[in-house]
């Protein structure tokens, strides 16, 4: 499946997130991150980030999808990472 | 058609990009926001947005969809706007 992860981290932790989304997905903005996972991926990116987030200060949302065929990605202004270089 | 807005954008430009958006869509998280669009309704988006936004320091991730069943979405921690009681 494809999931898309934006989040609001208090500026303390948001590094250590942005640090452990890097090792299973793209980075793709200043707070998001894209990719391809599996089912039990997807389990240890959950379990990885209630670990490292404070649930009452910090959000994350996660946007999953069967594929990659769902949607299409416009982006005005800066491509910061240019994801479909890599994909 | 439903879309998904991601923005990056410098705080001198952020709460007049925050204002636009929030005429036509539900604000979601920081810098998140989602809605229901008619494809006029997204061009008129795109320009207002291409007006307000400095195109070499900002950045502006437009998701497109056909409808909200294309994903499921899921929050760990703070859930800022409660949109699944809003629609």
């Amino acid at each position: 499946m494809y999931v898309i992860i934006v989040y609001d981290i208090k500026v303390e932790r948001v590094n250590k997130v942005k640090g452990f989304l890097r090792k299973h997905l793209y980075w793709i903005q200043n707070s998001v991150f894209e990719g391809e996972v599996t089912k039990s991926e997807l389990e240890e990116i959950k379990t990885g980030l209630l670990d490292i987030i404070n649930k009452k200060d910090d959000s994350v949302i996660i946007y999953r999808f069967r594929t990659d065929d769902a949607f299409t990605r416009k982006v005005l202004g800066v491509e910061k990472a240019p994801i479909n270089g890599i994909l």
